[in-house]
């Protein structure tokens, strides 16, 4: 695959322009570009610049607004709402970010519901985000109906990532994001796009057989991690960053879709812990350290989120590897 | 194997019996009976009559105190803390669950953190009765260290469970509980019990090799369901129930118990959340009841827990089977 080396801020241009081209304002385009940046400062290529096609998709269909102003309410003394103007995620979730951040510190506990937005991604910046002001972070998010209930064979519930974080003084948070189906969907989908087959816990086709052909579960159905108990995870994302927060369930956006196209109309759930407000407030974090240096003691071993932060360290300098393809239309979408 | 047909009374007596001899006090021998006998009712048997030996030993020991008062406190407006004075689990979760139902109520989200307690079993006996209760719940639970970390072979994590459950008016709740590993340890011991092999997913020998021999599991390392991802909920888990609430991670419970036997001494966070206070209060249940009419469309499918609840309706009349060894061993701890 020919690939082209951009630096971070060219291809934050680059994703600025072709978001401004949509019609996005200026505060939503910088808020959505500098999410996808990460993403690829993180080498996490699935949530970057990958997207900027469908993102833009989601705008000139008519269902994204991209001049969104999200709008902050309280439910109870714990729980906030950001309505998401039927915008893009992030400038939600920045709004969502610091109430919850104020509530938890309040009441030990708290939690945001986001609803009324489009294209939540990779889960990991707002837990991150909430671990580096100190707080123990939990995120879940429903999509389209891409994975099987356990037992069935077809699509239902989203990939339903959940994030977590805990808070490491002076250093870098422990952080996970993962899908509760076997595989994230972008990675199917690049597996696809670059002619690589998928191992066979990630799906089955339409008829319920099994599979190694990333096309295949396209068309068919992904599986739970682990199979059911993955599946039991997805569904209960769906439930708490559908119905509890007053959003779509995963099948309900794809109805709503009703295939213009981008990503899915729906909600996320955070929740935020004080370790500071628990039972142990001056010692908890450096008994986590406990944890993390008994699991590093073992050879073959390392931290989640590790890859992403090497990646972070370096990207500055070497820049990012785009697939020429790729590059070419976001160029033109740019124009 | 020779089995005996118990009456749910008969097996209850026979529990307090052991549970009294063994100079539990009558309020935690009732108590610790109950939860038994509510996993035998379910056909759970892996939390049922087959930990009474253990649950005694952890008391004849010296190690766990037979006659616990627990303690509630708050620490945070919606943080409550049941301190299980050493006791065995289900008075102090008892006690967290009327503590938690209030402050949930009045803040939309609150947590309880359980300390200082031995043996907390199965999860879904405290999240059904918070979505009894019309609650969202979520709780976790860390143990001794029998599952490996990603990548590595010796066990640090507990099997870690984490139970959920979400109201439905006027019907069961939708309930599960399931292990942070591939497999829960009561079912690796019982196949070990029984002579029958377990799936390779289950766990790695003492030198990592794979294998089917569970009495090998048991001396190497469990790993985590779906590989690496059951290990990072094993690791989340570890965080949430020990060094955020003030109590033990899994290797340092072993540590305390330092082959004295018995459960583990450990915590157990619980989250619940009240759909009345996010942002759908009059439809969020209802809205739930028709994720789950599209499960059910599919054939094959069925609902977490419904096999619990079946089983339920039918030991009252049938009795429960308990194998013979198990029943004369338990005759002798109560005499």
């Amino acid at each position: 695959m020919t690939t082209r080396n951009l630096s971070l801020s060219d291809a934050r241009a680059l994703a600025v322009a072709c978001l401004e081209k949509a019609g996005f304002d200026a505060a939503n385009a910088a808020a959505i570009a500098d999410r996808m940046i990460e993403a690829e400062r993180d080498r996490c290529q699935s949530h970057g610049l990958f997207r900027l096609a469908w993102c833009v998709a989601g705008a000139t269909s008519g269902r994204a607004n991209p001049e969104a102003k999200p709008k902050l309410s309280t439910l109870a003394p714990a729980v906030v709402r950001v309505d998401g103007d039927a915008g893009y995620a992030p400038l939600a979730q920045q709004m969502a970010h610091d109430a919850l951040v104020e509530a938890t510190r309040k009441n030990g506990i708290a939690a945001a519901g986001i609803t009324n937005m489009f294209h939540i991604a990779a889960m990991w910046p707002e837990v991150e985000a909430l671990a580096r002001d100190g707080l123990v972070a939990m995120a879940w998010t429903a999509s389209y109906p891409y994975v099987a209930p356990a037992g069935g064979i077809k699509p239902l519930f989203g990939t339903n990532p959940m994030g977590f974080a805990w808070p490491r003084p002076g250093r870098d948070p422990l952080v996970f994001d993962q899908a509760s189906s076997a595989m994230a969907r972008g990675e199917i989908q690049i597996a696809a796009r670059d002619g690589h087959s998928v191992p066979e816990t990630a799906g089955i086709g339409p008829d319920g057989a099994a599979t190694t052909d990333p096309n295949v579960v396209l068309e068919g159905a992904q599986l739970g991690f682990g199979g059911y108990k993955g599946a039991a995870l997805a569904m209960m994302v769906e439930l708490l960053a559908g119905p509890l927060i007053g959003e779509f369930l995963s099948f309900e956006a794809a109805e709503d879709d009703a295939g213009k196209g981008g990503p899915p109309k729906g909600g996320e759930l955070i929740i935020a812990m004080d370790p500071a407000r628990f039972g142990d407030p001056e010692n908890a974090l450096a008994h986590g350290e406990k944890l993390f240096a008994e699991v590093l003691s073992q050879e073959g071993t390392r931290l989640p989120g590790e890859r992403r932060f090497k990646a972070r360290a370096e990207t500055p300098e070497q820049g990012i590897e785009v697939a020429e393809k790729l590059y070419q239309e976001a160029l033109a979408l740019s124009q």
